[in-house]
């Protein structure tokens, strides 16, 4: 069966928004130096406030505020130095009215105390008394004890990939292990008579090794999931049947990049119509139009035109987005991208979206042409910028966004 | 020794532009499936022509493009019917004039044919004779043997980590280990007498948990780095600059976030004095301005405020530059990063840096404020914004770069 008289090609916008799979992958615990990047399945409250103490922001002298207002350089306020507080200890003296502590940056605000004057505002010219020339404010050169997360606070969201810093709140409210949803994995599988491992030496004549899959498990691993190579299979029928049966079991997403003549695409389309619902067959998209996507008992399954550069775009601007929702991302972290300048008219067709490849150098975006069966374009290329849908091309010296890789 | 009245503080730009280490990590082979975003030490040549053969990009037949020259829809030419071409396999057949053979795309061009017709303009009214309705031109429907990459051509070069589709063409040149750089060990020591390992459940009056050393690590491997966790150190005579001879030998790169007051930055300062050469003591750069660094026996080292806010704004903007270059890398891969115009007057000095937090909601960076000492403004911001150095300050609807996080 073929299979494509009967499906309309639809375009990436109502691909992104309509071919949502309810899968999740499953929650596991991991520990902290192991979640950059994870998704949170669940918002982690705080299990009590923090800094968990009134702190010292500044290095000088805690005091009662009311005993410095109306100092000033010409009219100091002199109080009693009665102690210090020591870096990770419990105050060992109080504040009284009238006299101050000795306080560094970060210690316990000692009982009595409202505030911290700032060591600059303050001389030592008697040992015993300390002159303030400055007033502070009740609250000054403090934080409080829930200033920085109140207890049962959300320190981090579920379904936002945990950054960096995120790992340092956690650590500062002693969450030494975050739950968090599993790796989606992507099952990755070539087709075509032509294709052969990487590891091939020498080639036969007509051969071509397999280039889609290496990349294809760069992108999903920079999506957080998990690739699992799933070999290359031949254009013989039943034989992708028979594989997808065998991935689909232990599989989040299925990704099957189609031999590229006409006769292995519906092939490909027979063998994922055995096997799954096919949602669409035909992306308004250039370069990638012939992609599929199906729902394979409840496995998405995305289907890649043969041509690897082609493969790859389709897969960046519809997969990806697909393995951060399956680990329970709605939203992927932003590319990086930069504004350029155009350097030069691009065509396009009305309703399809338009990927091209781009060299950025001093503000100007050159595009990449050449037939789409070079690979080379997508190493030279330093990212990419969209026609959308609506245009019918671009004017050179247009503003546009770039999408630059990583 | 306190160090401080000896150096002078320096901008930004000068430390990016002056402290670089001549170090950089050892090379070591790695497989393409664990390349991703690692360092190739040498440019990667191409050890055979690609695609290899002359190679059809479209469904259609092969021909003498001189048999073509002049066909129309009403004036087709009829041409003999020699054969197919089979995916993968040589060409059993070759074209003579007045003859042509159906290929796939992707196949290869057989002997005699200069030229392939597009399925889409060709009719097989009788069997064995197809009709050509355009022209093609010599070179139309082919790419030739060497057209994606020369032998001997660059297919990745030195020194910019490897992406996705580099990975790809990789592949499909063959080449299935590359020679990169070793990750760059950063060793994390934090410091204080109250700073406590994170997995500490009940703290004791004045103990804070160690939120830095854990966000250092997540931004070491975002930079491709390797964190060593190097442990807490008290502030005790001594104590550093013995932990600093420990790790100093198996670390390329040295990161010590100090304690927050006077005395404990004073100490850091004496112990890396001790072991190696302050390179300068001071940065102009808000948050962060009493940041450290130094060569210690070609051996880099940044001394990071005690402030985890602060101390992640520093070593996001010296640190990470550090980490890739330690691996190969003079220019890491761009930030994340997104225009707004900006919802607030910002104040600044002329001559300082300042990093700012910011939400962006529809357009609009709103900067964060309160105090310094807060740890959740890092998770609450989206990104941050730079006010440059000669700035004096931005006005509210400035339009901005925000550098997003991820």
């Amino acid at each position: 069966m073929s299979g494509r008289e009967f499906f309309t090609a639809r375009t990436v916008a109502e691909a992104r928004a309509g071919f949502r799979p309810r899968r999740r992958t499953a929650v596991e615990h991991v520990p902290l130096a192991a979640a950059l990047h994870r998704v949170p399945a669940e918002p982690v409250p705080a299990p009590a406030p923090l800094p968990g103490f009134e702190r010292s922001t500044v290095d000088g002298f805690a005091v009662r505020a009311a005993d410095t207002f109306g100092a000033s350089e010409g009219l100091p306020s002199y109080l009693d130095l009665l102690g210090a507080v020591r870096m990770g200890a419990a105050p060992e003296v109080a504040v009284r009215p009238g006299g101050c502590v000795a306080v560094p940056t970060g210690a316990v605000l000692p009982e009595g105390a409202d505030a911290v004057v700032m060591v600059e505002y303050t001389a030592e010219t008697l040992p015993g008394t300390v002159e303030v020339t400055r007033p502070v404010a009740p609250g000054g050169g403090v934080v409080g004890a829930d200033e920085d997360v109140a207890a049962g606070a959300v320190l981090v969201p579920a379904g936002r990939p945990l950054r960096a810093p995120d790992l340092g709140l956690l650590a500062a409210a002693g969450v030494t292990a975050v739950a968090v949803h599993a790796r989606a994995r992507v099952a990755i599988i070539s087709t075509g008579d032509e294709v052969v491992p990487p590891s091939t030496v020498d080639l036969a004549p007509g051969q071509v090794r397999d280039a889609t899959a290496s990349a294809l498990a760069g992108l999903v691993t920079d999506a957080g999931g998990e690739p699992v190579p799933a070999g290359i299979v031949a254009d013989e029928p039943g034989a992708l049947k028979e594989r997808l049966l065998e991935v689909l079991p232990e599989a989040d997403l299925v990704v099957v990049s189609a031999g590229s003549s006409v006769g292995a695409r519906d092939e490909t389309a027979g063998a994922v119509a055995a096997v799954g619902d096919i949602w669409c067959h035909g992306l308004a998209i250039k370069p990638g139009k012939p992609t599929l996507l199906a729902d394979c008992g409840g496995v998405p399954l995305v289907g890649l035109p043969g041509n690897p550069l082609s493969a790859l775009v389709v897969f960046g601007q519809v997969g990806v987005p697909l393995v951060w929702l399956l680990a329970g991302c709605d939203t992927p972290p932003p590319p990086s991208s930069t504004r350029a300048r155009l350097g030069r008219d691009l065509a396009s067709a009305a309703g399809r979206l338009d990927i091209v490849q781009v060299t950025v150098r001093e503000g100007v975006a050159e595009p990449l042409f050449g037939p789409s069966a070079l690979l080379s374009v997508l190493t030279r290329a330093d990212g990419y910028l969209t026609v959308p849908e609506p245009a019918t091309g671009l004017d050179a010296g247009t503003e546009v966004e770039v999408v630059l890789y990583r």
